[in-house]
């Protein structure tokens, strides 16, 4: 397979609670990466607000945002200036009562691809999602955006852990997963759970690598907000889980080349999706067997 | 949740060309495994031959047991006198030109459960396994049985790389998934190839073990045949994808205690299946979306 480089930027920032001050301060941060030679940006789950979810608080409602205001715009100009792709992921207020945990997909040339909507919604101790978002539905799906310089896969968070939702993405063409993410251990929470879950959250997610064949980009918050203290570490994995670079715990923009040239010859070294077996796979569509 | 712990025992062994030396030898081995408290043992793929698919050579056809032949019922004789469930993956002759790549699962008194067939059949060199292996179909499909002490599914090699088979089983209600295995490297791979492949390896069977919250056990060949060297290293990971024993690459009887009231916390704490989105995964029964 002929060599085929894209660069991709992973920006992890702590967040303050205003999400003026954190617009501004990740688009000086897409300008690092694209300094850096990235051409690929992508940004935190809800990338400038607090990570909110930690409370019921119906006042967070306010700080959602249309698919057509001034976060996306401000996206699209920088994205046509620095002739960047860009993956934002924001609180969307998609009509009254309707909310979701998004993300809009900017093409080089400042378009706007449309926008992936969370499908698989978590509701835990400190993350109670389901109070503030809508389920992602059939109208957007799992979603690949043909860019100017790749297929793009893409995730957000709790999708990570559905093999499901890696595979769908993948045979649409995906060369790139992305996973904009806010993991990290609550309050009560130690060293020992921050181990076992960071690193079961590195194996899912380098195991779709390699499932699928295609490369995968996690991107984590980072700093500690409302009791929580999420882990940064971002990373990238290659089409066959391995890892290839991976950022701290603090501020960071992780700048990697990714060889797309490589996941066609991994799928013809490991050739995994010549063999599913789609005539068994109709369970999967089932809640449970009972 | 309360307590239940089961002792379960992985046998790995080099294998002789002759078939009969190999089935006392995995004998004396499950002696082993319940003398060191093992009450599921599992032995490894087509587990009293070489691993044979290294060529094309029809006369190794022979080595095709039926289901009602010796090895099974010498199996049974042995599990009903220890008292120990025995998964045992043979070489087995269904009917004149229809051979599979299966296992039987037999109870601690003896009785014969049923067999499950390999679903996902490799093809690559030095894996030839497509000319020998028709590949399971939809009477025995993906099987789960309900042993004396857990109840237990069981995949082969190959369907390791598939989070589909680990999926559909865990929702037919596995405790432990058990994957009998044949992975090396070939003559002409390098000790980086190795530790690439092994990585893979884990990776994604740990994987299986966090997306479906139950325990996985991996049984590796081990030793040089026809050109192969497998490296050993059966494995049993936890519920949130930890590896919690892994064996050498030699001869060698693993004997692991796992809990299963561990699986229903484990799904409690991170309640993946609650969240799967079952209105939006019928593209998984398509070959690829184009």
């Amino acid at each position: 397979m002929a060599e085929q480089i894209v660069k991709i930027g992973l920006v992890q920032r702590p967040n303050s609670s205003n999400p003026k001050d954190n617009l501004y301060g990740h688009m000086g941060l897409i300008r690092k990466a694209s300094e850096k030679g990235a051409q690929i940006v992508c940004l935190q789950e809800l990338f400038n607000t607090p990570y909110f979810c930690t409370e019921y608080n119906n006042e967070y409602f306010d700080w959602a945002e249309p698919l057509d205001g001034v976060l996306v715009s401000s996206m699209q100009n920088l994205a046509e200036e620095l002739e960047v792709v860009i993956i934002a992921p924001f609180f969307e207020r998609r009509a009254s009562g309707v909310y979701h945990n998004s993300l809009v997909v900017i093409d080089a040339d400042g378009t706007k691809m449309g926008c992936y909507r969370k499908t698989h919604i978590p509701d835990d101790p400190g993350f109670y999602e389901k109070y503030y978002f809508t389920p992602g539905d059939e109208d957007t799906g799992f979603k690949v955006f043909e860019t100017r310089y790749a297929s793009i896969g893409t995730l957000i968070c709790w999708d990570q852990w559905y093999p499901e939702a890696a595979r769908i993405t993948a045979m649409k063409g995906a060369e790139i997963l992305f996973y904009p993410t806010a993991i990290g251990t609550l309050a009560t929470e130690g060293k020992t759970d921050k181990k076992k879950f960071k690193t079961a959250w590195e194996t899912i997610q380098c195991s779709h690598a390699i499932a699928n064949g295609c490369y995968v980009a996690s991107v984590n918050r980072v700093g500690k907000e409302y009791g929580s203290r999420f882990w940064g570490g971002s990373f990238v994995a290659g089409p066959f889980g391995e890892m290839i670079a991976q950022a701290g715990n603090k501020e960071e923009v992780l700048v990697t080349a990714c060889n797309l040239g490589n996941i066609e010859k991994q799928r013809q070294e490991w050739p995994f999706f010549r063999d599913r077996r789609i005539d068994l796979y109709a369970p999967l569509t089932k809640r449970v067997d009972d």
